[in-house]
């Protein structure tokens, strides 16, 4: 009957890993968090080391803290129970930094796409992180809003009420307008159609990271083998001007990337999973939403208007995994495997 | 990284104690279930004893085993690792059984309203039970659709996306059309506006059981205290006939009841359950639903329409809890302690 959170007697000290947007946004949130306190945070660019850590986050006040970009220094000195990772998507380029802090005791949850299911794409690097983890006592978890939590913890969890699953589909249609340059180039965004499909040959577009991630977790909650993942990227062509602060999108132009997967089982699809991520999808008509379907016994739907946001959905996320990743077995861990995430509010909260 | 599912080496033996509607579905879902085995059936009504089971549960099929009416004798004779109990609502009815059970190390999954948060009306029998648990070494969790999933456990897991949490409101519209008798008279169906307040004053007409339950787990799973919980059941007056197979409602006649429930904090409303319970809600141009929203950043909505649907669902969550309650740790547990429920299918599933 014992309930993990708040249950010790400090703060639990959290270093950040990361000062990008949501790097800062999820320090904001710790210093806010009762029961939390960030002792500390890591950049990779050596520049942004010595700046004020209350400043360098937008707290708009200091903390008598500076930013570090010795890791290790940084973990010796603020001794964090928890490492919250957020620098980068791949498992490969988060992996040195996660072993930083899991070969000191250290638990790490990570909002890195890739890590939601590491298996998904690095079953060695899976395998070393978790070994590394058990080894010092330490827990790992990959959590965020997609992989994460919209196209794949919440589906598993409304199959809990299924007798039978005959296939998942589940859409979530966005808005890419808030992203700047980066975010817009990977989805090919102001290209020309054939501009688009030159981005896809050359890497340049890449459309939705977490697919293989989310199917890897549905597979395994409901025992499913997968025989295939088929993707597809489409341009969406606007048929309007659409602009944001970033990008003037002319008509005839590609407004964003319609992405989706497919996995298969016994021969059919099993699992739909379609993401069109777009500027002012409004201009055309569409509406942001989830939607998370279930054909089987009974039959369900979930809807969200508009969709989850994606950034606060992150890093809230990520705050609450904490009290999650502190009572979890050590080792590499899966959001289905823990308790749901819930909102760590405290009496104050 | 191990996945509990599916990790024994032969089936999973099943009882099922009662044989009414419910018990009934989850013995013929637990039949269908690749890695589960029926291995009996408890009626409380001695004259049910020695029915052929599969005609019993209404499987069609005989399964060469009797219902039987002696519950130590069951358990001796069957030795079911897990025993699923359906037999009634509240925790002082269901203790005696559920104790039989875990005494002789037997997990149990409960469908009784009151076992979804047993600690709400009955702090010492949940005491006694965790108690009992732990020392024979068993699991014991109680689930539904209502309390357990979706005015709860569905809200808590959405809440894991939330920095800030100012209030929750779920609202679940159903249909009583397909419900016999018992359950229509505890909703007041068909009364008159003044028989369904004399109903309510003699504790004939009870509205949902389940927004203590409810309430509970939200609380403490968002750190929550609550100072007071308020509850109010209005009669659904019907202005236009209704007609079921087991009622006709005449216009100016109670249709059901709308219970809602209130928790404060800090001075004000907190969580607000509402729960119109009626039959045919079409007829008055109602649609069924279930909507979760959460107040706070940020704001999230989750629709479901239809609803989903109570027995159904309340039958797969209850054989979806055989895995969780193998693999979690002694004592009396709860949904938002254990690993999401998803459904376990299996390779064939």
């Amino acid at each position: 009957m014992g309930d993990p959170r708040g249950a010790s007697a400090g703060p639990t000290g959290i270093v950040v890993l990361g000062t990008g947007q949501m790097g800062c946004a999820i320090a904001r949130l710790v210093v806010e968090r009762p029961g939390l306190e960030l002792v500390g945070a890591w950049a990779r660019r050596p520049e942004r080391a010595g700046l004020e850590l209350g400043e360098a986050v937008g707290l708009g006040r200091p903390l008598g803290l500076a930013v570090e970009s010795d890791l290790p220094g940084l973990l010796e000195r603020a001794r964090p129970r928890v490492a919250i990772q957020t620098t980068c998507s791949r498992v490969a380029e988060a992996e040195p930094e996660i072993t930083r802090c899991l070969e000191r005791g250290i638990h790490v949850v990570s909002i890195a796409e890739e890590m939601a299911w590491p298996e998904a794409t690095s079953p060695e690097a899976a395998d070393r992180l978790d070994r590394l983890a058990r080894a010092h006592g330490a827990a790992l978890l990959g959590t965020g809003v997609n992989p994460g939590f919209v196209l794949d913890l919440l589906v598993v969890t409304l199959s809990g009420a299924c007798a039978r699953v005959d296939s998942i589909t589940a859409t979530r249609v966005n808005d890419l307008s808030p992203y700047g340059p980066t975010v817009l180039r990977s989805q090919g965004v102001g290209l020309t159609p054939e501009g688009f499909e030159a981005g896809l040959e050359s890497g340049e577009v890449v459309g939705h990271l977490g697919f293989r991630q989310s199917i890897a977790m549905i597979a395994a909650a409901l025992g499913w083998e997968i025989e295939r993942i088929e993707e597809s990227r489409e341009p969406i062509v606007a048929a309007e001007p659409r602009e944001t602060p970033f990008v003037r999108v002319e008509p005839g132009r590609v407004a964003g990337c319609l992405h989706s997967a497919f996995a298969w089982r016994d021969g059919r699809r099993a699992i739909s999973l379609i993401h069109p991520q777009q500027v002012c999808p409004e201009a055309a008509g569409v509406a942001t939403r989830d939607t998370l379907e279930i054909a089987g016994d009974p039959p369900l739907r979930l809807t969200s208007h508009p969709e989850i946001p994606g950034g606060r959905a992150t890093v809230a996320l990520a705050v609450n995994a904490v009290p999650r990743v502190l009572a979890a077995a050590p080792g590499l861990r899966h959001g289905t495997e823990l308790p749901p995430p819930a909102a760590m509010l405290g009496p104050r909260g």
